[in-house]
């Protein structure tokens, strides 16, 4: 931070006669803390996604995001994105702030500045943690396929990588800030640039073993603990984008509230949309469709998240679910293994989330117009709906181009210089047989709870259900003969193993 | 909204010239967030309470209620509950708001005022989408017994059905909010609909097969999720209580305060009674008796959480536990079949925590009389404890029956249009025995983990648990056999499987 | 409180003329909504660590704890710790607001006056019921080893032993604080008391069978539930650090965020010194060690929370960690049974966490400086690090010392007094055997996920790996046919379960 000027330069972009004070920090920490829940959910979402034998690993990276992200946000992340940039290269990149600490701050700095330096930093930190769950998560759409140790170095790096992407769009210096690019909550700069990341990825890994064998059968671990993990991510999301404006004095919260509708309501007209695909293309409501479905619109939303109606929000996290759900057909048709949706949720999702506001903007507010500090300030900007003409959608996509193949590239030098480092990269296999739980965590155990997802049930499956109904009665009769056995005996259970088992299966069948 | 008027209107029932602001948007929206996590619990509470068949199920149907059940209240929920009320019928439901929108305020509308309204809205929208979870998730207390198509539907008509009743309680011109009923938090519009809702449906679609055959075992399919559920549940619950007076300016955040003590106090109170019955009466702690008695001494405070003071709320938890188990065998002797609770905890619940404020209500305080905008200011109005006769006593308990009344034929309309139309209600008894997550998901799969209720050990089956326990010795020494020889030939398993499938048996016999 | 005195004593521990007020109630319990959260975060941390057999025992303590706990802080702790100190032993425990109740005040108290009591009670009761929950889960290192109704006594006496340690540093007459001694969010009070009962507790109560047995191997339940809790922890330790200074007003939020910044990168600071730790000693991320070794910096983080800067917090952090990992092999060798890791997270870590402040203290400011309310005024207080020599360290480890002792003869006498009444306190043989979740709860179950911790790998264990490798190769062809016919024959399964189940044992081991 310049300390040399006179004003407070309190909001990272700005420098503002009016004071961020309390509240704001207030509200910036508050949000912080759930938007930390997110990481839990990142987790369990991938955990339960995974073949069971990769479970407990996939709930180490996402802790191992937010140490290794954390501190590489710490050390360069926040001054890279957030530095001085007043130098020569400044539209590309901040430089100071290193190793954040306020204390070094000038003692004639007050009580008040250094707290609101604390509170963005931890409020950014909670949003670099997230992005580096997931990019890394993502860009580990290599879930199962890479070395823990690797993964350790991919967090801290990737974390760089976006804090770079970040100075472009969120610093007030920054080269696609200064065009007046729209991208309220990270659309490019957290989802972009972890989708494509994760598109390298897995396509540089290739695909995991058998995943497209004749007949081969995706197996998940827990469903439940999926979609356990996609409601924490729902409601850290909330936060996410309602905090997106730094601030909830001097009238910026009223904006953060239409944030927070527009968000709840996008994913309810995502989910619509999801659920009326996933049971026409499967006859069945697939997990897995209904969870990329509903992220691809809650991705869509962060772009213009401050500024849509909530009849524009509905109609924006409704398309983007429709394409993101178009785009699973062409992944599986390319043979890109994408275990937990990178592609349709992080690189449909987010191009679609930057194209949406330059469609729907009308009369967008500049926020903070010092001196006067009045939100409702318009810089006339207009999406195509209100007669904008097509400048800001083209701008809009010259970022996703730019961001795009930037994080390509890096990505692909990250993967390329890991593989070929004593580190390595992609794990043997055998040890993807074994599973990394047991490789990587030295747990071996009897975990039996293995989901099928079978494919729709066609006519020639149905005679095979009516077979196992068959079967299955005449199981129920044995069990309840069993039940009554068992009552009658007490606790004593002769040998009811195999039947049990054998009930369980086929009512469940492998 | 009536723009018409001078004074802002901000609170949806009263017009104050006080103006309400960012204080109480922020402090509604934090408190939002903090609901929204209730859906997570709700979805975790059932999934772990029903058979291991139906868990996946029963999160997407949690997941659903946030989508259809939001989706409702935006388009028609917002307006009938909070909606204009100067037309002929303004007493019994509101009318305009739909597809809510503020941006379609007039452009002179401040900025504060429609912040107030984005609020307001998401804050409500939590409730109503909480209450959709209740409602359907209890209403569908037939878990494992619809088709999930058909709970689409409910989700979405059953949040309606919840927006009319809470028009009557919660809007200034609704019918019994002008009597001066007393409910805080949605006692009689959330729990008492959700409740009777439940009932009747559960009565309606008659019970799951086998569950009242003779020796028929209860098994349930992860007591963990299910008590993490609660967990998520009560914290959520504190946000629930402590925010429903819209406000933290003008000295009611000292209100909020004490409704959250009074929250946390009323489960102290109801769990101590729910441990001591559950342990006099099954001789164990049982996973559904402590999780229904403790849901149900929360259901009890939220009708007058607002006013009691830290004894009587603990008081107030305490009967509301002791009242709802004690519905317990009523139901078993009814043969209702009631897997996740309804009728104790919400009926039951509901019942006595709109009684209890009209016991316990001590010179009720007027929240916001305009103009002097001091809550302190009382109505007068008194307990029956204190002196104030039986008066509110009668008008509280008018409300329940005429609630429960409405909620029960809506519910039964519902339910009968359902089952007459294409849509279908009740799933087949091949369905319902192949599971709904084979059956809607394609989820086929091996979850062997499911346990069984017990009923209390009696002397009869303590000597089972002896002869358990001899065979189990001989296990035991067979186990550190194969342990050790385990160890000597490092990872190699020559067949352990069997033996180790019968001792966790044995070990939890089933 | 003693209202006799013209100042509004609004924080318990100072009389002030500046009042707290809206503001600062208003962060109090939206904090204290998220200390609540730690709960479920400690339920599923111990769930997930012990054996399968005691899973659901484990959630049920943690409710337990919210509800005993609770209610001993209500009945007498707030009291002890917060009450009337102007008696003869004042410097050792409070004395009055017994069944804590704000509207017995007399009639003049303004509204504010309650709401921070109110206020100050939720934030408090949060904090002991997570106490509650450290201390009796961890004084029940014992977890899997006494009786459910003797874990309710030991849940209502703790939080008084705790409460009356918080008297000493918390209270502004409290014998240590008066002596100035630095614990920001009860390093000491919270977790040397919990630390050092569980230590005498797990010695106490000899360890659990077979634990110690040449070739014992520990199985735990299940690694994905402990993480998640631990993901919990993590969230909700920065509230519970952050919100240790009970205000935001007058400044104060700038040293909550601090404190917020220190605690995150304490942890990630431990969490690499975790992770080089582990891997060295182990050769893999162990699963027990990660969460332990990181829960260990957050503990080292809670005493200088507040005044720590950012690097200085990274390396509390680090080192807390990494003695936190060294005390491992001495509990090992001195066979204390330690399922939960209590030693080396609260004792090690909180006795580090008391000495940290005493060496990094760089003019320690003072919060409320009446009557200027200038939290910037200093009492030149400095560490070793700032040449404040040896005194400020002195005290820390006196406290240290006489906080421990007394915790140690509290948590005896507790226990000897259990043990010789008729609640008792062991549980026998054969129920230990049996598993609570059958003899507590009355579940009885198939839950086979079992998972096993195994010793590194080494030159002889790999050897067999490969052994096991060949197998699973033949298996895995086994398999590939398998589902071919599956896939063939629809969902007709005729008989997979052996070779399923032989499969993924072999897979993971047993």
């Amino acid at each position: 931070m310049n300390h040399s000027q006179p004003t407070v330069r309190l909001k990272p972009d700005k420098h503002i006669d009016c004071n961020l004070s309390q509240d704001d920090g207030v509200w910036m920490m508050g949000s912080s803390f759930i938007i930390f829940t997110m990481t839990a959910g990142f987790g369990l979402l991938e955990a339960g996604r995974v073949s069971s034998k990769d479970e407990v690993n996939c709930m180490v990276k996402n802790v191992f995001d937010v140490i290794f992200g954390g501190l590489a946000y710490w050390m360069f992340g926040y001054g890279l994105t957030f530095g001085d940039s007043q130098h020569r290269f400044g539209k590309f990149f901040g430089f100071g702030e290193f190793f954040f600490d306020p204390e070094r701050m000038s003692e004639d700095d007050s009580t008040d500045e250094k707290g609101i330096s604390y509170a963005l930093f931890i409020f950014q930190m909670s949003f670099a943690t997230t992005t580096s769950t997931i990019v890394s998560g993502r860009f580990a759409g290599m879930s199962e396929r890479i070395h823990l140790r690797s993964h350790c170095f991919i967090s801290f790096f990737i974390t760089i990588v976006h804090s770079i992407a970040g100075h472009w769009v969120w610093d007030q210096e920054g080269v696609f800030r200064k065009m007046g690019v729209v991208d309220s909550a990270g659309c490019s700069a957290v989802h972009l640039v972890g989708g494509i990341s994760g598109l390298v990825a897995t396509s540089y890994l290739k695909p995991r073993r058998n995943r497209f064998a004749r007949n081969g059968v995706r197996t998940v671990s827990d469903p439940t603990k999926a979609i356990l993990g996609f409601l924490m991510i729902w409601w850290g999301w909330l936060a996410f984008n309602t905090s997106s404006n730094y601030a909830v004095t001097h009238g910026q919260w009223s904006e953060g509230m239409r944030s927070a509708v527009g968000t709840i309501l996008a994913s309810a007209g995502g989910g619509v949309v999801t659920v009326v695909i996933t049971r026409f293309a499967t006859k069945k409501i697939q997990m897995d469709m209904l969870i990329d479905g509903m992220l691809a619109s809650l991705v869509s939303s962060t772009g213009g998240c401050l500024y849509f109606t909530p009849w524009q929000a509905t109609i924006v996290g409704a398309i983007g679910s429709a394409i993101a759900l178009g785009a699973y057909p062409v992944t599986e048709w390319l043979k890109i293994d994408d275990p937990v949706g990178v592609i349709p949720v992080h690189v449909v999702g987010s191009i679609w989330g930057m194209m949406a506001p330059a469609i729907f903007v009308y009369r967008r507010p500049m926020n903070f117009g010092p001196p006067e500090c009045n939100f409702q300030t318009s810089d006339g900007t207009n999406g195509l709906l209100y007669g904008g003409g097509f400048s800001l959608l083209f701008l809009q996509l010259m970022v996703v181009f730019v961001i795009g193949t930037y994080a390509a590239v890096c990505s692909f030098l990250i993967l390329f210089i890991m593989q070929h480092s004593p580190v390595g990269l992609r794990i043997s296999k055998y040890e993807e047989e074994l599973g990394a739980d047991l490789i990587e965590h030295g747990l071996a155990g009897l975990n039996l709870m293995t989901y099928t997802v079978e494919k729709k049930l066609d006519a020639r499956t149905l005679s095979a259900v009516l077979m196992m109904i068959i079967r299955w009665r005449s199981k129920a009769r044995l069990g309840a003969l069993r039940r009554r056995q068992i009552h009658d005996s007490g606790l004593a259970t002769p040998k009811p193993v195999t039947e049990n088992v054998e009930m369980n299966v086929i009512h469940r069948r492998h």
